[in-house]
């Protein structure tokens, strides 16, 4: 395999698959649509999962666990959000395997093991939640319940991409109950900006908010609030989602509480996840032809130190120096590796993590022993510097946030070069061709959305929660709009 | 439901039940065998993950995860492993719902979406793990690979009970290659020491080391060590197993790496697990028949403030002197709640806190203030004290770690109680009756250890890490012993 990766001027989707290999995030597995997240790129989930399970907490929220299975009749009760599932789940049938009497050596299954009731793998757990949550509310006292679950999901998904689109992908998944209406609301739309604030602070990605349109909305939510981020080959994606679930779920398990007043109300819900899929977000808003891109604040390893040297000696001297200085930035909270393997040259160190994307790297030699230096090159720019030992904790300090707020600053430029306003359906069809966001006006319908999608692949990513009221009319019908919506081709 | 608990002398098995439901830990779900785990039982495994994590990754262990399912293909590969699973597993037959074209309203599964291969549910996951594992080592600069994984298993138990035995649990399975037989057995046995330390410096649960007789080995494996614990009613608790697997799982899977000297071996595996069913063990070592006792270093809360007041104004003049105390003990790393619901009395809350076995309960009322006092209970003595209110910081800190000693101390003379060395068979039958763990000399036969289970219902709890030679006869059969091994009941 080669160590270079195609270029994503010539095939985008292709350096995807290859960065995410070589770069040991991840790969397939023996089973259909399954990955395998080896250990870099877990260590980047555990440092996603970190973060926002800090900002739940926070936020009030409590984890626990609920099944990994759904029985087919609970799957069954919320007769939209089974429609939306139903089509894509693995099923469980059987509870044994048993030696096969026609071929030694190999299993079957027992046919005497068949279950009574067939069990679904949770493609997400509203069912199975909701069935519990029955038992746990009976008066407004109980209520708001804030709970979230990291969780495992399988959806039988046709065409797979690594991260992106997997059968099974790992998540969290919020299942709130309020006792009013408003309250559930205000929860969904407190979760977004939650989502918000990790993607742009941690992640360096900007993401537009806003509500889904009829068609794009979650099955069985009565609105879909959504963080929308666009990648570097001007296609968007639907980063996160949280969903106003109204009273569907509460009645579909008829879960009712006691008010203050003594009357008996169906509870109000609100469910919302992000994904494993946020990797793929990652990797395409700041990735390179080189390799991976990290953004200091989610990188496993922020800096990496590398000797150069010839012999022992020189090596000795050299950690005597860089032990002092791991210590040191260690000290400050950053995550520095010493790569002191006599296995591999500097060289193919330096290609290594650059592919990984480690955004600092510092390289020490025999002169820069006796000149008292180091040399600190960037992962963002490629720019390198001699600086003074005396001076490289705070430069090196200096320059993660310089780095995070660089990645950051050059998406919302992106964004901003590929985000076009139109006002009639040839401007439309032109920006949709450049890529990226197109701003444009529609009549509301679902008949236009579906229109406009198989004319341009293009769909209705949200209505912007800034998005101003304003006289104008749809591109593709000419009817009268009030909002102008974003389009853009997805993942 | 009553709020009081049948007492553990009436009987062990319905207190144990009704105290896993009434404080709050966890439920039987509508799917046969799998539980939900709510909140305040799931920040327990929380506080017990985040520690046992840190031991990972201080032993050089990286996260990663792998699939959920395994196919049947590969489950058959490692034949013993097949065999010990097999019995005992969802299987997955086919991928999809649809409308049941009988039945309005209703799905079934879709007999056109049969799969080719059946996905097996990972009981446990060497299969898979080996044969992703053989696409990652080919040299040995590839080892050690020293990975574990935190997840969810199924196992089709026909009697279960929360935490102890369900279908679906979670855990964590660490998986590691080696160049070596010894290394592989030097992390084996490393594994069980970092499962003994956690169980007794956080737990607080004594634990005996040991290795398992041929017949109690894990399927697959070679060697497997164990810790084992001592419950309240006389069983004994497998807490955590290592194995130390051979070259069976690279046989299997045809797993070889180049030696420094270019030769082609096999390598060297080990596996190792701890479960859920820790927080059973956590239960049954601690609590009484007022509920749950838990050691401060595991307790999600370790410290909880309860006000006694009449009317708004005391309750403002407690809060204002109560923030601050919270502010101060928070900064020392404790955590604590502070309870000013008006929605229940003093009482009913320092019921409900006994129950949920909080360690320390602070209770501040109108007189407290005036005299600069606090009452401070703890719950594993029921002691109070009456303190003065600028020494409220040190004394609780003392307590805590006080309240954590005297947990292990009291589990460490009960185990040492119910510990009986016997010499005969009836000696023996007699300590089985008492309960506890019986030390008698064993022939060494699979044949001998099933008479004796047989007979007793024990069995070979390990053979001690520590077991003296010397000389000795069979309990049963009379033929010579050179070492004693450990008897109990067991969970």
């Amino acid at each position: 395999m080669s160590k270079h990766l195609t270029k994503r001027a010539v095939d985008y989707s292709k350096w995807y698959n290859e960065l995410v290999v070589k770069a040991d995030l991840a790969e397939n597995s023996a089973v259909r649509g399954c990955m395998v997240i080896k250990p870099y790129g877990f260590a980047i989930w555990e440092k996603m999962q970190a973060e926002l399970d800090r900002m739940f907490k926070e936020t009030g929220h409590q984890n626990a666990y609920f099944p990994l299975f759904v029985p087919k009749s609970l799957f069954e009760a919320e007769e939209k959000n089974a429609e939306g599932f139903a089509k894509e789940c693995a099923v469980v049938t059987h509870y044994r395997l048993q030696n096969d009497p026609e071929k030694e050596g190999k299993l079957r299954v027992d046919p005497e093991a068949k279950l009574e009731e067939e069990l679904v793998v949770r493609p997400t757990s509203e069912a199975i939640i909701w069935n519990t949550y029955k038992g746990w509310i009976q008066s407004y006292r109980d209520l708001p319940l804030l709970i979230n679950q990291w969780a495992n999901v399988v959806r039988w998904e046709m065409r797979t991409r690594l991260f992106l689109r997997t059968a099974e992908f790992l998540w969290q998944e919020g299942h709130t109950a309020h006792a009013t209406k408003s309250e559930a609301i205000t929860e969904a739309k407190q979760m977004q900006d939650v989502y918000a604030e990790f993607a742009e602070s941690f992640m360096a990605m900007p993401v537009v908010k806003g509500v889904k349109s009829d068609s794009e909305r979650f099955a069985g939510a009565e609105d879909t609030y959504t963080i929308e981020a666009l990648m570097q080959d001007g296609k968007a994606l639907q980063a996160g989602t949280s969903h106003f679930l109204g009273q569907n779920f509460a009645e579909a398990f008829d879960v009712k509480f006691t008010s203050k007043e003594g009357k008996q109300e169906y509870v109000w819900a609100t469910s919302w996840g992000v994904s494993t899929r946020l990797i793929g977000g990652l990797i395409m808003t700041h990735s390179d032809d080189n390799g991976l891109v990290l953004p200091p604040k989610l990188a496993p390893i922020q800096v990496v130190i590398v000797p150069i040297y010839k012999g022992e000696e020189q090596l000795e001297a050299i950690s005597e120096k860089v032990n002092v200085l791991v210590k040191d930035l260690r000290k400050k909270g950053i995550s520095v590796k010493f790569d002191n393997r006599d296995t591999f040259r500097p060289g193919a160190k330096f290609a290594e993590y650059e592919l990984k994307g480690v955004p600092v790297r510092i390289a020490i030699g025999n002169r820069d022993l006796e000149n008292g230096t180091l040399e600190i090159a960037r992962r963002d720019t490629f720019e390198k510097q001699t600086i003074n030992q005396e001076d490289v904790i705070s430069y090196v300090e200096n320059l993660l946030e310089d780095i995070q707020k660089n990645l950051f600053q050059k998406a919302i430029d992106y964004r901003k070069e590929y985000t076009t306003v139109v006002s009639d359906f040839k401007e439309f069809k032109k920006a949709i061709k450049k890529g990226g966001f197109v701003s444009a006006h529609w009549d509301g319908t679902e008949e236009t959305e579906d229109r406009i999608k198989e004319y341009t692949k293009a769909t209705i990513r949200c209505i912007p929660n800034d998005a101003k009221e304003e006289v104008g009319v749809c591109v593709l019908t000419g009817k009268p709009s009030s909002k102008r919506v974003l389009f853009a081709k997805a993942y």
